[in-house]
């Protein structure tokens, strides 16, 4: 795959162009910005391959409409803007990402936002990992933070937003008291997810992730699947925090990240290690199933867009 | 004043210089929007005096010390950017913002806020009314709405935020349903505020506004400051939901817009007119309050900044 200097930082589409990702720039005055009213996804490609590239643009899809957003190109044509950025930017290794935000009123002055004209920004950028690579080899540490998570019925976690402020408080938490990172629970003490990612605990041989709070992750998904082929035991449900917080093992999962192993959850150390035996299955039959045509889509296919550079 | 073709529509600073509102703009990849990291503040400028600006500036550093986001522009340098926007601009009325953004990591790959480069931006643009001076006319028609506003526990709402999708969720049902806007409650049914305004309700000759769930919108303390002076009773705290919907009258606040009558809440028309006697009373006490040299700063003052055009 060939690279121009140009675009080695990322590729981006933008008002129906492409251009290099620093120039993927929204105004201010967008209520993508000033309303934080966008929603996106976050897809991986590796060795060259998008993985569940269909799942994301689907989830992508359901996001817009549950927030009344309809951008002007088919869920087609986004397919293949990814695949066009990832091309430009010469990437075999790769975080790709779709928003689609409200824009601005086309009524002056107006303040609905069905007035405004929707847009989407895509862009693709070297890969990179939620949690440090020199992280995942000793396994990540976790405080499980005393910032609660925003309730489901005042904004739907199952729609990917960017309203991470608390995510973001219980991160700076976190990292004061010299943990990698924090996972937040609901008011009921039951635990959600963190920033950038689900989390599942291993208990009794069997696992468990959150099923309220959260994002319907696309890697928490394959970790589901991987349960089902494999005949391990898993529960979508509540989590108490004491559950968690006594499990034989944790890990969080995440597109841009894959499956991170918990080494230390609060004060504990976990004894299992990081990762543990079931951990390690999961993160195994993981990234065998980046080799399975089933969830692949190669993107050395000519685009309509190849022309537009 | 004198006003240029290429800042009829506003001026702005970004990244240390001055330029059209339409080309202050942020990368994709800044945290201010794919976290909505930022906090912000907007001041009017009415007859060529900004109204209450050192209680914004203030308000804007108590926001930025919140979510410590630090800015490398002192105090006086932001009030001189926004007096320098508004000249720039010709404008003698004018909404004008000021956003302080996480920005980008400066460490590569970093996942941590306090690596990043916070910045400023600020714009000066024509005044806006968030209710169309029709509405006003006529008094506003507003939707107690069912949805939920976020937790104060969650996301500190005196902390001014562009998280709005719970406001925007109440906003869209609002107009579906025919009414202007909304006011959204919090899971005790108690009364908070609405997509960009606070809510005073009138109330056996007193006003009651809430003191939770709500910024504490530098308007409805000019309203506070009115009612002490006048000796009109005045309570900040529960506001039960069934209060505001048998309320004597009702108006909203903010500084984009001033005081807004309601006319009609919920199925109800109010029957004091809109405005009502009260209601009339703050608004004139409020214009009044533009001609208070304790609360206007005039803008023809030459700022340092006068050269860097
Ligand atoms: C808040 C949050 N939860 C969970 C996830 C994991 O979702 P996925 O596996 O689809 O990447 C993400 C991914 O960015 C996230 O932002
Ligand atoms: C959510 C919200 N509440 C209240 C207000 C009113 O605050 P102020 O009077 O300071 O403009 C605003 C102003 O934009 C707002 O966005």
């Amino acid at each position: 795959m060939t690279q121009t200097a140009e675009f080695q930082d990322g590729a981006a589409y933008s008002g129906g162009v492409f251009m290099p990702v620093a120039e993927a720039k929204i105004s201010v005055l967008d209520w993508g910005f000033t309303r934080s009213d966008a929603v996106y996804d976050v897809v991986h490609v590796k060795d060259g391959r998008f993985f569940r590239l269909d799942d994301h643009l689907a989830r992508f899809e359901r996001s817009m409409a549950r927030r009344r957003i309809a951008i002007p190109e088919s869920r087609e044509d986004v397919k293949e803007i990814l695949v066009r950025c990832v091309q430009l930017a010469g990437l075999t290794d790769s975080y790709v990402a779709m928003v689609a935000s409200r824009g601005r009123p086309q009524v002056k002055g107006s303040r609905k936002p069905a007035d405004c004209a929707n847009h989407l920004v895509a862009y693709a950028i070297p890969w990179i990992d939620v949690i440090p690579a020199e992280v995942q080899e000793r396994g990540a540490t976790l405080m499980v933070s005393d910032h609660p998570r925003v309730a489901d019925d005042a904004v739907d976690p199952t729609v990917k937003n960017y309203q991470w402020s608390d995510l973001t408080s219980g991160l700076f938490d976190a990292v004061d008291e010299g943990f990698d990172t924090a996972v937040l629970c609901d008011a009921r003490g039951m635990v959600t997810e963190g920033p950038g990612f689900n989390i599942f605990a291993v208990i009794g041989g069997g696992l468990v992730t959150p099923e309220h709070g959260c994002l319907h992750g696309i890697t928490r998904r394959s970790v589901i699947d991987i349960c089902a082929k494999q005949g391990i035991a898993c529960r979508t449900g509540d989590l108490p925090r004491t559950d968690l917080e006594s499990a034989d093992e944790v890990f969080l999962c995440t597109t841009a990240g894959g499956i991170m192993p918990i080494a230390r959850i609060g004060n504990r150390k976990i004894e299992a290690g990081a990762p543990g035996p079931v951990t390690r299955r999961v993160m195994d039959a993981y990234q065998a199933m980046h080799e399975d045509p089933a969830y692949v889509t190669f993107i050395d296919s000519p685009t309509r867009f190849a022309a537009a550079e």
